[in-house]
Protein backbone atom coordinates (compact mmCIF):
# COMPACT_ATOMS: atom_id res chain seq x y z
CA UNK A 1 0.00 0.00 0.00
CA UNK A 2 1.43 3.62 -0.82
CA UNK A 3 0.16 6.59 0.20
CA UNK A 4 0.73 9.88 -1.48
CA UNK A 5 3.55 11.78 1.32
CA UNK A 6 1.48 13.77 3.40
CA UNK A 7 4.72 16.65 4.99
CA UNK A 8 2.48 16.93 7.72
CA UNK A 9 2.31 13.29 8.58
CA UNK A 10 4.34 13.11 11.41
CA UNK A 11 3.32 16.56 12.57
CA UNK A 12 -0.49 15.48 12.71
CA UNK A 13 0.62 11.81 14.32
CA UNK A 14 2.62 13.64 17.47
CA UNK A 15 -0.33 16.10 18.23
CA UNK A 16 -1.99 12.62 18.71
CA UNK A 17 0.55 10.68 21.05
CA UNK A 18 -2.21 9.75 23.07
CA UNK A 19 -2.74 7.31 19.78
CA UNK A 20 0.30 7.04 17.72
CA UNK A 21 3.65 6.38 19.21
CA UNK A 22 5.92 7.49 16.61
CA UNK A 23 9.30 7.82 18.90
CA UNK A 24 9.42 4.60 20.76
CA UNK A 25 8.38 6.12 23.47
CA UNK A 26 6.66 3.01 25.17
CA UNK A 27 9.29 0.51 23.82
CA UNK A 28 9.52 -1.22 26.97
CA UNK A 29 6.89 -0.26 28.77
CA UNK A 30 3.67 -1.00 26.22
CA UNK A 31 0.93 -1.57 28.79
CA UNK A 32 1.46 2.03 29.89
CA UNK A 33 -0.09 3.08 26.66
CA UNK A 34 -3.25 1.82 27.01
CA UNK A 35 -5.68 2.85 30.03
CA UNK A 36 -6.56 -0.57 31.17
CA UNK A 37 -3.86 -3.55 31.89
CA UNK A 38 -5.27 -6.75 29.52
CA UNK A 39 -4.10 -9.15 26.75
CA UNK A 40 -2.43 -7.13 24.16
CA UNK A 41 -2.69 -8.24 20.41
CA UNK A 42 -0.90 -6.79 17.93
CA UNK A 43 -0.95 -6.30 13.96
CA UNK A 44 1.82 -5.79 12.01
CA UNK A 45 1.35 -3.99 9.09
CA UNK A 46 -1.61 -2.90 9.64
CA UNK A 47 -2.03 -0.38 7.09
CA UNK A 48 -5.29 1.68 6.87
CA UNK A 49 -6.80 -0.12 9.75
CA UNK A 50 -10.34 -1.42 9.41
CA UNK A 51 -9.40 -4.91 10.97
CA UNK A 52 -7.81 -3.73 13.98
CA UNK A 53 -10.59 -0.93 15.02
CA UNK A 54 -13.35 -3.12 14.69
CA UNK A 55 -11.75 -6.40 16.03
CA UNK A 56 -11.41 -3.38 19.22
CA UNK A 57 -14.91 -1.93 18.94
CA UNK A 58 -15.73 -5.87 19.54
CA UNK A 59 -13.31 -6.77 21.82
CA UNK A 60 -13.00 -4.19 24.52
CA UNK A 61 -11.46 -6.40 27.20
CA UNK A 62 -8.38 -6.77 24.75
CA UNK A 63 -5.72 -4.24 24.27
CA UNK A 64 -4.92 -3.53 19.99
CA UNK A 65 -1.95 -2.47 18.79
CA UNK A 66 -1.22 -1.50 14.97
CA UNK A 67 2.22 -1.64 13.65
CA UNK A 68 2.92 -0.28 10.23
CA UNK A 69 6.02 1.46 9.10
CA UNK A 70 4.31 4.17 6.84
CA UNK A 71 2.98 7.20 8.23
CA UNK A 72 0.98 8.57 5.65
CA UNK A 73 -1.08 5.43 6.31
CA UNK A 74 -1.23 6.09 10.44
CA UNK A 75 -3.12 9.04 9.42
CA UNK A 76 -5.94 6.88 8.79
CA UNK A 77 -6.28 4.79 11.47
CA UNK A 78 -5.27 7.66 13.92
CA UNK A 79 -8.46 8.96 12.00
CA UNK A 80 -10.63 5.70 12.63
CA UNK A 81 -9.87 5.49 16.39
CA UNK A 82 -10.95 9.35 16.48
CA UNK A 83 -14.32 8.92 14.79
CA UNK A 84 -15.20 5.38 16.97
CA UNK A 85 -13.85 6.95 20.08
CA UNK A 86 -11.96 3.95 20.98
CA UNK A 87 -10.00 3.33 23.76
CA UNK A 88 -8.62 -0.09 23.51
CA UNK A 89 -6.39 0.55 20.15
CA UNK A 90 -3.25 2.30 19.34
CA UNK A 91 -0.32 2.49 16.63
CA UNK A 92 2.89 2.36 16.42
CA UNK A 93 5.60 3.61 14.03
CA UNK A 94 7.57 1.16 13.73
CA UNK A 95 9.52 -1.83 11.20
CA UNK A 96 8.52 -5.37 11.95
CA UNK A 97 12.69 -5.75 11.76
CA UNK A 98 12.69 -3.60 15.76
CA UNK A 99 9.79 -5.78 17.01
CA UNK A 100 12.48 -6.80 19.57
CA UNK A 101 13.38 -3.64 20.85
CA UNK A 102 9.44 -2.09 21.32
CA UNK A 103 8.15 -5.70 22.98
CA UNK A 104 9.77 -7.11 26.10
CA UNK A 105 9.72 -11.00 25.92
CA UNK A 106 6.39 -12.82 26.42
CA UNK A 107 4.52 -9.50 26.33
CA UNK A 108 2.04 -10.39 23.58
CA UNK A 109 -0.38 -12.35 23.66
CA UNK A 110 -1.40 -12.86 19.60
CA UNK A 111 -0.12 -11.59 16.39
CA UNK A 112 -1.98 -10.91 13.27
CA UNK A 113 -0.45 -10.77 9.98
CA UNK A 114 -3.25 -9.73 7.20
CA UNK A 115 -1.78 -9.90 3.52
CA UNK A 116 1.89 -9.20 4.10
CA UNK A 117 3.54 -7.79 1.03
CA UNK A 118 4.27 -11.33 -0.73
CA UNK A 119 7.98 -10.11 -2.17
CA UNK A 120 7.37 -13.10 -4.88
CA UNK A 121 11.40 -12.89 -6.23
CA UNK A 122 13.70 -15.47 -4.26
CA UNK A 123 16.52 -12.71 -3.01
CA UNK A 124 13.54 -10.30 -1.40
CA UNK A 125 12.77 -13.81 0.53
CA UNK A 126 13.90 -12.00 3.61
CA UNK A 127 12.31 -9.08 3.43
CA UNK A 128 8.55 -11.49 3.89
CA UNK A 129 7.27 -11.05 7.34
CA UNK A 130 7.21 -14.68 7.54
CA UNK A 131 10.72 -15.22 6.97
CA UNK A 132 12.34 -17.13 9.93
CA UNK A 133 13.60 -13.73 11.29
CA UNK A 134 10.71 -12.54 11.89
CA UNK A 135 9.25 -15.32 12.93
CA UNK A 136 12.62 -15.39 15.40
CA UNK A 137 11.10 -12.31 16.53
CA UNK A 138 7.12 -13.30 17.11
CA UNK A 139 8.32 -16.51 18.77
CA UNK A 140 10.29 -13.99 21.41
CA UNK A 141 7.30 -11.40 22.14
CA UNK A 142 4.55 -13.73 22.06
CA UNK A 143 3.64 -15.46 25.14
CA UNK A 144 4.08 -19.56 25.33
CA UNK A 145 0.54 -20.40 24.13
CA UNK A 146 0.16 -17.08 22.11
CA UNK A 147 -0.89 -17.50 18.54
CA UNK A 148 0.05 -16.34 15.26
CA UNK A 149 -2.87 -15.76 12.66
CA UNK A 150 -1.99 -14.86 9.50
CA UNK A 151 -4.46 -14.21 5.96
CA UNK A 152 -3.14 -13.68 2.78
CA UNK A 153 -4.98 -14.10 -0.79
CA UNK A 154 -1.20 -14.73 -2.37
CA UNK A 155 -0.86 -18.68 -3.48
CA UNK A 156 3.25 -17.65 -3.39
CA UNK A 157 3.53 -16.25 -0.16
CA UNK A 158 0.90 -18.77 1.28
CA UNK A 159 2.98 -21.85 0.26
CA UNK A 160 5.91 -20.45 1.46
CA UNK A 161 4.49 -19.44 4.85
CA UNK A 162 3.42 -22.91 5.57
CA UNK A 163 6.85 -24.18 4.84
CA UNK A 164 8.73 -21.65 6.44
CA UNK A 165 6.29 -22.07 9.48
CA UNK A 166 6.62 -26.07 9.58
CA UNK A 167 10.58 -25.21 8.91
CA UNK A 168 10.54 -23.29 12.10
CA UNK A 169 8.81 -25.80 14.50
CA UNK A 170 5.80 -23.98 14.73
CA UNK A 171 2.77 -26.26 15.65
CA UNK A 172 -0.17 -25.63 13.33
CA UNK A 173 -3.51 -25.04 14.63
CA UNK A 174 -6.03 -24.64 11.49
CA UNK A 175 -5.33 -23.98 8.11
CA UNK A 176 -7.86 -22.61 5.90
CA UNK A 177 -7.62 -22.68 2.09
CA UNK A 178 -10.93 -20.40 1.25
CA UNK A 179 -12.05 -18.71 4.27
CA UNK A 180 -14.75 -17.04 2.88
CA UNK A 181 -16.30 -20.20 1.67
CA UNK A 182 -18.33 -20.70 4.48
CA UNK A 183 -16.67 -17.36 6.32
CA UNK A 184 -16.80 -17.49 10.01
CA UNK A 185 -18.82 -15.17 11.65
CA UNK A 186 -16.19 -13.50 13.76
CA UNK A 187 -14.18 -12.92 10.57
CA UNK A 188 -13.19 -9.32 9.60
CA UNK A 189 -12.69 -8.53 6.67
CA UNK A 190 -9.38 -6.00 6.01
CA UNK A 191 -8.97 -3.96 3.52
CA UNK A 192 -7.12 -5.94 0.95
CA UNK A 193 -9.49 -8.72 1.96
CA UNK A 194 -12.26 -6.70 0.72
CA UNK A 195 -10.63 -5.81 -2.10
CA UNK A 196 -9.03 -9.10 -4.10
CA UNK A 197 -12.07 -11.24 -2.24
CA UNK A 198 -14.15 -8.89 -5.05
CA UNK A 199 -11.21 -9.94 -7.63
CA UNK A 200 -12.67 -13.66 -6.78
CA UNK A 201 -9.17 -14.91 -5.30
CA UNK A 202 -9.17 -17.24 -2.73
CA UNK A 203 -8.45 -15.80 0.86
CA UNK A 204 -5.95 -18.28 2.95
CA UNK A 205 -5.86 -18.38 7.18
CA UNK A 206 -3.17 -20.28 8.51
CA UNK A 207 -3.29 -20.52 13.19
CA UNK A 208 0.03 -21.37 14.45
CA UNK A 209 1.82 -21.78 17.57
CA UNK A 210 5.22 -21.69 19.02
CA UNK B 1 -12.97 -45.92 -6.23
CA UNK B 2 -15.50 -48.89 -5.70
CA UNK B 3 -15.51 -51.56 -9.07
CA UNK B 4 -18.43 -54.62 -9.64
CA UNK B 5 -16.82 -57.32 -7.84
CA UNK B 6 -15.00 -60.15 -9.83
CA UNK B 7 -15.22 -63.22 -8.46
CA UNK B 8 -12.07 -64.37 -10.63
CA UNK B 9 -10.06 -61.83 -9.17
CA UNK B 10 -8.43 -62.96 -6.71
CA UNK B 11 -7.82 -66.27 -8.91
CA UNK B 12 -6.40 -63.73 -11.89
CA UNK B 13 -3.85 -61.98 -9.62
CA UNK B 14 -2.62 -65.39 -8.17
CA UNK B 15 -2.00 -66.53 -11.83
CA UNK B 16 0.11 -63.76 -12.20
CA UNK B 17 1.65 -64.13 -8.66
CA UNK B 18 5.11 -62.86 -9.98
CA UNK B 19 3.35 -59.18 -10.43
CA UNK B 20 0.46 -59.40 -7.62
CA UNK B 21 1.16 -60.58 -4.12
CA UNK B 22 -2.42 -61.09 -2.49
CA UNK B 23 -1.19 -63.83 0.44
CA UNK B 24 1.54 -60.91 1.79
CA UNK B 25 4.13 -63.62 -0.22
CA UNK B 26 6.74 -61.03 -0.08
CA UNK B 27 6.30 -59.53 3.26
CA UNK B 28 9.39 -58.94 5.45
CA UNK B 29 11.56 -59.28 2.58
CA UNK B 30 10.30 -57.40 -0.50
CA UNK B 31 13.28 -57.29 -2.47
CA UNK B 32 12.76 -60.37 -3.27
CA UNK B 33 10.15 -59.79 -5.42
CA UNK B 34 11.88 -57.55 -7.59
CA UNK B 35 14.62 -58.47 -9.99
CA UNK B 36 17.20 -56.01 -9.53
CA UNK B 37 18.26 -54.70 -6.02
CA UNK B 38 17.41 -50.55 -6.38
CA UNK B 39 15.58 -47.25 -4.57
CA UNK B 40 12.29 -48.31 -3.52
CA UNK B 41 9.24 -46.08 -3.92
CA UNK B 42 5.00 -47.29 -2.90
CA UNK B 43 2.23 -45.94 -3.98
CA UNK B 44 -0.61 -46.59 -1.21
CA UNK B 45 -3.98 -46.47 -2.58
CA UNK B 46 -2.85 -47.07 -6.27
CA UNK B 47 -6.37 -47.38 -8.04
CA UNK B 48 -5.88 -48.72 -11.32
CA UNK B 49 -2.61 -48.07 -11.50
CA UNK B 50 -1.51 -44.97 -14.36
CA UNK B 51 0.55 -43.20 -11.88
CA UNK B 52 2.84 -46.06 -11.02
CA UNK B 53 3.19 -48.20 -14.19
CA UNK B 54 3.89 -44.63 -15.50
CA UNK B 55 6.61 -43.54 -13.26
CA UNK B 56 8.05 -47.24 -13.52
CA UNK B 57 8.51 -46.77 -17.28
CA UNK B 58 10.00 -43.23 -16.91
CA UNK B 59 12.19 -44.55 -14.19
CA UNK B 60 13.77 -48.16 -14.95
CA UNK B 61 16.31 -47.69 -11.88
CA UNK B 62 14.03 -47.37 -9.49
CA UNK B 63 11.25 -50.44 -8.24
CA UNK B 64 7.81 -49.57 -7.42
CA UNK B 65 4.76 -51.44 -5.13
CA UNK B 66 1.37 -50.52 -5.53
CA UNK B 67 -0.74 -51.52 -2.43
CA UNK B 68 -4.30 -51.42 -2.61
CA UNK B 69 -6.91 -53.10 -0.94
CA UNK B 70 -9.60 -53.95 -3.81
CA UNK B 71 -8.25 -56.79 -5.81
CA UNK B 72 -11.03 -55.76 -8.56
CA UNK B 73 -9.09 -52.71 -8.80
CA UNK B 74 -5.76 -54.76 -8.29
CA UNK B 75 -6.57 -56.76 -11.76
CA UNK B 76 -6.26 -53.46 -13.48
CA UNK B 77 -2.66 -52.69 -12.79
CA UNK B 78 -1.68 -56.45 -13.53
CA UNK B 79 -3.16 -55.56 -16.84
CA UNK B 80 -1.12 -52.16 -17.36
CA UNK B 81 2.14 -53.90 -16.19
CA UNK B 82 1.29 -56.96 -18.74
CA UNK B 83 1.06 -54.48 -21.64
CA UNK B 84 3.57 -52.39 -21.58
CA UNK B 85 6.12 -55.34 -20.07
CA UNK B 86 7.55 -53.58 -16.98
CA UNK B 87 10.12 -55.52 -14.68
CA UNK B 88 10.15 -52.95 -12.01
CA UNK B 89 6.43 -52.41 -10.78
CA UNK B 90 4.47 -54.98 -8.64
CA UNK B 91 1.36 -54.76 -6.81
CA UNK B 92 0.46 -55.64 -3.31
CA UNK B 93 -2.94 -56.55 -2.02
CA UNK B 94 -2.67 -54.90 1.51
CA UNK B 95 -4.61 -52.60 3.58
CA UNK B 96 -2.09 -49.65 4.67
CA UNK B 97 -2.90 -50.48 8.31
CA UNK B 98 -0.55 -53.61 7.85
CA UNK B 99 2.40 -51.72 6.30
CA UNK B 100 4.46 -52.20 9.23
CA UNK B 101 3.97 -55.63 8.61
CA UNK B 102 4.97 -56.30 5.43
CA UNK B 103 7.89 -53.64 5.37
CA UNK B 104 10.91 -53.19 7.46
CA UNK B 105 11.53 -50.26 9.18
CA UNK B 106 13.89 -47.67 6.97
CA UNK B 107 13.31 -50.04 3.75
CA UNK B 108 11.36 -47.55 1.80
CA UNK B 109 13.06 -44.76 -0.41
CA UNK B 110 9.59 -42.59 -1.21
CA UNK B 111 5.79 -43.15 -0.02
CA UNK B 112 3.03 -42.00 -2.62
CA UNK B 113 -0.61 -41.28 -1.66
CA UNK B 114 -2.78 -39.95 -4.44
CA UNK B 115 -6.03 -38.49 -4.01
CA UNK B 116 -7.08 -40.65 -0.61
CA UNK B 117 -10.42 -41.05 0.34
CA UNK B 118 -11.14 -37.90 2.04
CA UNK B 119 -13.57 -39.50 4.99
CA UNK B 120 -14.79 -35.78 5.16
CA UNK B 121 -17.07 -36.77 9.05
CA UNK B 122 -14.87 -36.59 11.94
CA UNK B 123 -15.85 -39.40 13.31
CA UNK B 124 -13.76 -41.17 10.46
CA UNK B 125 -10.76 -38.97 10.81
CA UNK B 126 -8.87 -42.20 12.21
CA UNK B 127 -9.08 -43.79 8.62
CA UNK B 128 -7.81 -40.84 6.62
CA UNK B 129 -4.25 -41.69 5.16
CA UNK B 130 -2.96 -39.17 6.82
CA UNK B 131 -4.00 -39.64 10.19
CA UNK B 132 -1.13 -39.83 12.52
CA UNK B 133 -1.33 -43.74 12.95
CA UNK B 134 -0.57 -44.28 9.36
CA UNK B 135 1.96 -41.32 9.59
CA UNK B 136 3.66 -43.33 12.27
CA UNK B 137 3.84 -46.55 9.91
CA UNK B 138 5.17 -43.97 7.26
CA UNK B 139 8.03 -43.13 9.67
CA UNK B 140 8.77 -46.39 10.21
CA UNK B 141 9.09 -47.91 7.09
CA UNK B 142 10.81 -44.97 5.16
CA UNK B 143 14.71 -44.49 5.28
CA UNK B 144 15.93 -41.55 7.13
CA UNK B 145 15.65 -39.12 4.42
CA UNK B 146 12.84 -40.92 2.71
CA UNK B 147 9.32 -38.16 1.27
CA UNK B 148 6.39 -38.83 1.97
CA UNK B 149 4.70 -36.72 -1.42
CA UNK B 150 1.17 -36.28 -1.66
CA UNK B 151 -1.42 -35.04 -4.03
CA UNK B 152 -5.52 -34.66 -3.50
CA UNK B 153 -7.79 -32.44 -4.93
CA UNK B 154 -9.85 -32.27 -1.70
CA UNK B 155 -9.84 -28.44 0.31
CA UNK B 156 -10.98 -30.29 3.64
CA UNK B 157 -8.41 -33.75 3.55
CA UNK B 158 -5.48 -30.84 2.56
CA UNK B 159 -6.14 -28.77 5.08
CA UNK B 160 -6.50 -31.75 7.43
CA UNK B 161 -2.74 -33.30 6.40
CA UNK B 162 -0.89 -29.92 6.29
CA UNK B 163 -2.24 -29.70 10.72
CA UNK B 164 -1.74 -33.62 11.20
CA UNK B 165 1.73 -33.74 9.49
CA UNK B 166 3.28 -30.72 11.14
CA UNK B 167 1.68 -31.95 14.42
CA UNK B 168 3.28 -35.11 13.63
CA UNK B 169 6.50 -33.38 13.45
CA UNK B 170 6.98 -33.88 9.96
CA UNK B 171 9.39 -31.55 7.57
CA UNK B 172 7.65 -30.04 4.93
CA UNK B 173 9.81 -29.34 1.70
CA UNK B 174 7.12 -27.90 -0.52
CA UNK B 175 3.96 -26.91 -0.49
CA UNK B 176 1.88 -26.44 -4.06
CA UNK B 177 -2.33 -25.23 -3.90
CA UNK B 178 -2.65 -25.39 -7.52
CA UNK B 179 0.16 -27.79 -9.21
CA UNK B 180 -2.08 -27.26 -12.81
CA UNK B 181 -1.04 -23.45 -12.77
CA UNK B 182 2.58 -24.62 -14.10
CA UNK B 183 2.14 -28.16 -14.21
CA UNK B 184 5.79 -29.37 -13.59
CA UNK B 185 7.48 -31.62 -16.68
CA UNK B 186 7.31 -34.56 -14.78
CA UNK B 187 4.34 -34.37 -12.80
CA UNK B 188 2.09 -37.77 -13.82
CA UNK B 189 -1.75 -37.39 -13.38
CA UNK B 190 -3.59 -40.04 -11.59
CA UNK B 191 -7.23 -41.38 -12.65
CA UNK B 192 -8.42 -39.27 -10.11
CA UNK B 193 -6.22 -36.45 -11.00
CA UNK B 194 -7.43 -36.41 -14.60
CA UNK B 195 -11.01 -36.69 -13.71
CA UNK B 196 -11.31 -33.53 -10.95
CA UNK B 197 -8.70 -31.31 -12.47
CA UNK B 198 -10.79 -31.42 -16.13
CA UNK B 199 -13.92 -30.43 -13.85
CA UNK B 200 -11.73 -27.48 -12.40
CA UNK B 201 -10.96 -28.49 -8.99
CA UNK B 202 -7.49 -27.12 -7.60
CA UNK B 203 -5.11 -29.99 -7.40
CA UNK B 204 -2.74 -29.49 -3.97
CA UNK B 205 0.65 -31.58 -3.41
CA UNK B 206 3.16 -31.70 -0.42
CA UNK B 207 6.22 -33.20 -0.07
CA UNK B 208 7.59 -33.80 3.38
CA UNK B 209 9.96 -36.23 5.11
CA UNK B 210 10.39 -37.51 8.80
C1 LIG C 1 -0.35 -5.06 1.52
S1 LIG C 1 -0.58 -3.98 2.87
C2 LIG C 1 -1.85 -4.78 3.83
C3 LIG C 1 -2.53 -3.86 4.76
C4 LIG C 1 -3.60 -4.45 5.67
N1 LIG C 1 -3.01 -5.40 6.62
C5 LIG C 1 -4.72 -5.13 4.88
O1 LIG C 1 -4.82 -6.36 4.95
O2 LIG C 1 -5.50 -4.45 4.22
C6 LIG C 1 0.90 -4.25 3.80
C7 LIG C 1 1.16 -3.20 4.84
O3 LIG C 1 2.26 -3.61 5.61
C8 LIG C 1 3.11 -2.51 5.84
N2 LIG C 1 4.46 -3.05 6.06
C9 LIG C 1 5.22 -3.68 5.14
N3 LIG C 1 6.39 -4.06 5.67
C10 LIG C 1 6.36 -3.67 6.96
C11 LIG C 1 7.28 -3.78 8.04
N4 LIG C 1 8.49 -4.35 7.86
N5 LIG C 1 6.94 -3.28 9.24
C12 LIG C 1 5.74 -2.68 9.41
N6 LIG C 1 4.82 -2.56 8.43
C13 LIG C 1 5.14 -3.04 7.23
C14 LIG C 1 2.98 -1.69 4.58
O4 LIG C 1 3.34 -0.34 4.82
C15 LIG C 1 1.49 -1.84 4.26
O5 LIG C 1 0.71 -0.87 4.89
C1 LIG D 1 -9.93 -42.25 -4.45
S1 LIG D 1 -8.99 -43.62 -4.99
C2 LIG D 1 -7.54 -42.91 -5.75
C3 LIG D 1 -6.86 -43.85 -6.68
C4 LIG D 1 -5.57 -43.33 -7.33
N1 LIG D 1 -4.51 -43.12 -6.33
C5 LIG D 1 -5.79 -42.06 -8.13
O1 LIG D 1 -5.30 -41.00 -7.72
O2 LIG D 1 -6.46 -42.11 -9.18
C6 LIG D 1 -8.40 -44.28 -3.45
C7 LIG D 1 -7.87 -45.69 -3.57
O3 LIG D 1 -7.26 -46.04 -2.33
C8 LIG D 1 -7.65 -47.37 -1.98
N2 LIG D 1 -7.56 -47.44 -0.52
C9 LIG D 1 -8.36 -46.81 0.35
N3 LIG D 1 -8.03 -47.11 1.62
C10 LIG D 1 -6.97 -47.95 1.54
C11 LIG D 1 -6.17 -48.62 2.51
N4 LIG D 1 -6.43 -48.47 3.82
N5 LIG D 1 -5.18 -49.40 2.07
C12 LIG D 1 -4.94 -49.58 0.74
N6 LIG D 1 -5.66 -48.95 -0.21
C13 LIG D 1 -6.66 -48.15 0.17
C14 LIG D 1 -9.04 -47.51 -2.54
O4 LIG D 1 -9.39 -48.86 -2.73
C15 LIG D 1 -8.93 -46.72 -3.84
O5 LIG D 1 -8.51 -47.53 -4.91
Amino acid sequence: MRMRNKPWALDYLKTHSNLADVEMTYAGNVSDFFEDNQDLHIEVGTGMGTFITTLAKNNPDINYLGIELDKNILIRVVEKILEEDLKNVKVALLNAADLKEYFNSDEVDRVYLNFSDPWPKNRHEKRRLTYRSFLSSYKDILKQDGELHFKTDNQGLFEYSLVSMNNFGMQFKEVNLNLHLNEPDDNIRTEYEAKFSSKGNLIRRLKASF
